[in-house]
């Protein structure tokens, strides 16, 4: 074998084994020569207010994301569903000649609500600067020129949640194009306007461009990675419905020296109805709210067991002496339904507390859902415990009537809401897109059969009958929804590194 | 016998008979006579504003009310304590010649705070005008010349909680004097200033001026009479004391997605708490809770079986189907220690709720003490209770290390508290007094062992050594405390005859 045979062999092979690695140099070295470029641009975009109720600026985003989509080279359109003047999905779509899978990138442009003043360090929701580090840690604004660190932390709202999924999809197709690596799957870009409002509008949209949204895989870039800071895969969501109860007492409020032992106290009735439905380790005494729930397989439960253990971390951060659950870990908890009380209202107390009997006692319960569970007999089993207990349900003010008729009586109202989502770990697309990114690092990729979140991933099969998987690409501390959001440099270098490889990911 | 004689012991019998008769004939006639000067001093009188932390507009009701006293011949001081610049007591006293018993009147002239927005009907707080019946009913604005109804009703605050008490104080010793009626009692006025603000500096001004306020029996007018419309006389009232409760969660508010069935939530916690107090019937379950109970004497019994029934009338009014107590009566039920839930409070509901873990969960109870009862010795069981169901207690805001200690951490803080005050029904000067007030009609005066409410009667008999009484004047729907604060003006006219009644009641 004289030397040349061995030098071609030598790079034949590498090229086999270190084809990831290459793409993935690639990338870094791309990113890292336009690094300031990409920063430019992304401070302009996180810079349009993207609140998803201020129309008018929800379109100067849609339109700045058309023009980024356009300078790479990517038609872009605006789609909608029947209903008018919703916020439109920015989408576009790249035919590679002889692709025969196609995959689909899907981010959100738009924010949750901002009250400014809440924001502190000088920071403001959509003056978008650098910090050091967050500022409930003593983080400072910086001042930046050339080379960034990558521990600093762009701050503003959306810069997390989830303009980081348009800017990383975006900037990860840009410099697989720039770089001249050869594509060889179908890529779609798909950027939605309402997720903040819960995706009203998602299905009629996937309706009406059903045939134009075909995908072999939806790939969604939203959410945080993994508390340890690793690379993670999220196979599904739990689902999520809200149910409202309000108990009635006396029709106006009463002195409770005048009335006290006598006139039924609604605040004590709510309490009592509330306390009924779990014991105090948080296991749920609904009957059968668990009997649905489909187990996690073999490989799911193995994955779970890999996932590095944040349970201390989080006790101490969060102030938590001893969680529920009674000793099941944090991951497995999260692999059940829950039914959580979000908030309880009743009268005024502290300052503003007098001596009375309310007139009413409210509750807001978050029921989250998972594999098995379905949204209407979820909401039943708890409609039916509160009849157990006694209480008379209706859906409006109380009439005279009803009150004179039932001693307890509770109103209920709830969301629509929408079921758990879960695709499996053993669809060989899904196996080819977990070793792609799998390659790009040398530790195990955190993979998790489903948040503890929900996100109407149930429609992609239901409507598109696709199959969906989560990337999450930011930091864990970002503040998502909060005052002071923000996204670590080396999460949004990192998720440019992630998705060029799902783009380029070895399937045939 | 001639006629002359039959005449004369006719005269002489009549006069035994009928003193009481002839005394409240001329009262009613003096009042009548007088009507429209009386209403014109009490309209300018209801037009000062007197929320009682308004210092400036509470020292004109104080001057007033002097004015008022030494155009009737009371020569009128101010009383203070120890502390500086407190609302004064204004203090008048008449001493009759030969006079062996003493009697003081007592009512308060300054108002809770008010929210002119929520009055309706064009009601102002301080632009007292005549409505001829309850706004709520569709009462409507009148404008009156010559005689009034005395179905109508003065409307504005103070206008019954308590104006009402030194406006018949006064008209009844005036027409007293004006009819030439001749007096037999020392009479003692004494109009304090801060009620509202809880009586706070009641007893350093006790102490000050104990000499100047020894006394037989004092008579408070306040509040309303009994929901029957019947004249009453209250024996005495609970003790108060509240207690303020906070259960911690999580440092920060969590994702109840992200943390659902993991982190431990506040508001499941304290409802349990609070569901562990009181079963369905609303019967304490706090250990001991009626054990230093002292329970109501026979004539106190017999009392209470002769009050009309209002339970029904209640019921419909306030929307009540089934009130608690497990059957007892209303009656029987205010002559208990109460465990009242204020208010409760943890995250937010409907609109403002989220899908969040709270941090924190807030209950405001309020323990009412009947006799027998000790302050500290009522919260202590509570606070054993608490302990009992595995809280940790602290009385500030929790250290971190406290939260890593304890799974279940409470803050409870207290109000200082007082006990509750009874009058026995057998003491020689209060058999004297029901004799005078049941005298002016016809039918069987309500005689409440103890009100439900709660005022600082204890510091009559404990600082003062004097016993106490409470004979309310003003109609039950009154609207006391909140918008549209009204009296009916037949209860005006009522309360002078009553007051003037026991002025001059047969003691001795």
């Amino acid at each position: 074998m004289n030397f040349k045979i061995v030098f071609l062999l030598a790079c034949f092979l590498t090229g086999l084994i270190s084809h990831s690695q290459t793409v993935q140099q690639k990338i870094n070295q791309y990113r890292k020569e336009n690094e300031s470029k990409i920063i430019d641009e992304y401070v302009k975009f996180v810079a349009i207010p993207n609140v998803t109720r201020d129309t008018a600026n929800i379109l100067r985003n849609a339109a700045f994301i058309k023009m980024m989509m356009e300078q790479r080279g990517i038609k872009a359109e605006f789609l909608s569903g029947t209903t008018p003047n919703i916020n439109p999905v920015v989408f576009g779509e790249i035919k590679v000649p002889g692709a025969k899978t196609t995959l689909s990138f899907y981010a959100h442009y738009d924010g949750q609500p901002v009250n400014p003043a809440k924001w502190t360090g000088r920071l403001q929701p959509f003056e978008p600067v650098f910090i050091d580090k967050p500022v409930e840690q003593g983080g400072k604004i910086i001042s930046v020129s050339g080379n960034i660190s990558p521990e600093y932390r762009l701050a503003g709202r959306g810069s997390a949640d989830d303009k980081a999924g348009v800017m990383t999809i975006l900037n990860a197709y840009d410099a697989l194009v720039k770089t001249g690596v050869t594509l060889t799957h179908n890529i779609k870009f798909f950027f939605e306007g309402e997720e903040e409002l819960g995706s009203t509008h998602l299905d009629e949209i996937f309706k009406k461009n059903k045939e134009k949204l075909q995908t072999d895989l939806w790939v969604i870039i939203d959410g945080p990675r993994h508390a340890s800071g690793k690379k993670m895969i999220s196979f599904g969501v739990r689902g999520d419905v809200n149910m409202n109860l309000t108990v009635y007492g006396p029709k106006r409020p009463l002195h409770s020296g005048n009335y006290g032992n006598w006139a039924p106290n609604p605040a004590l009735s709510l309490v009592q109805l509330l306390a009924s439905m779990k014991d105090d380790k948080g296991h749920i005494l609904v009957e059968g709210y668990y009997d649905d729930v489909i187990p996690l397989s073999s490989n799911e439960k193995e994955a779970l067991s890999k996932i590095p253990d944040v349970e201390e971390t989080l006790k101490k951060e969060l102030g938590i002496a001893e969680p529920e659950g009674n000793g099941r870990s944090f991951l497995e908890l999260l692999h059940l339904p829950t039914l959580n009380i979000n908030g309880i209202r009743s009268a005024d107390v502290g300052e503003l507390g007098a001596n009375i009997i309310p007139t009413k006692a409210e509750a807001m319960l978050d029921l989250r859902l998972v594999l098995g569970n379905e949204v209407d007999k979820q909401i039943n089993k708890v409609t039916r415990h509160i009849e157990k207990n006694g209480f008379h349900i209706i859906d409006h003010e109380p009439t005279d009537e009803e009150r004179s008729k039932y001693s307890k009586l509770i109103k209920i109202t709830r969301t629509t809401g929408y079921p758990a989502q879960r695709t499996s770990f053993d669809l060989p697309i899904v196996r080819s897109m977990v070793k792609a990114v799998q390659a790009t690092v040398d530790y195990p990729v955190v993979l998790l059969p489903s948040a503890g979140g929900s996100l109407p991933l149930y429609l992609f099969e239901k409507t598109l009958n696709a199959k969906v998987i989560s990337v999450p690409v930011v930091n864990y501390d970002n503040n998502q929804h909060a005052e002071n959001e923000n996204v670590q440099l080396k999460f949004l270098w990192e998720g440019i590194e992630t998705i060029a490889a799902i783009m380029v990911m070895q399937h045939k």
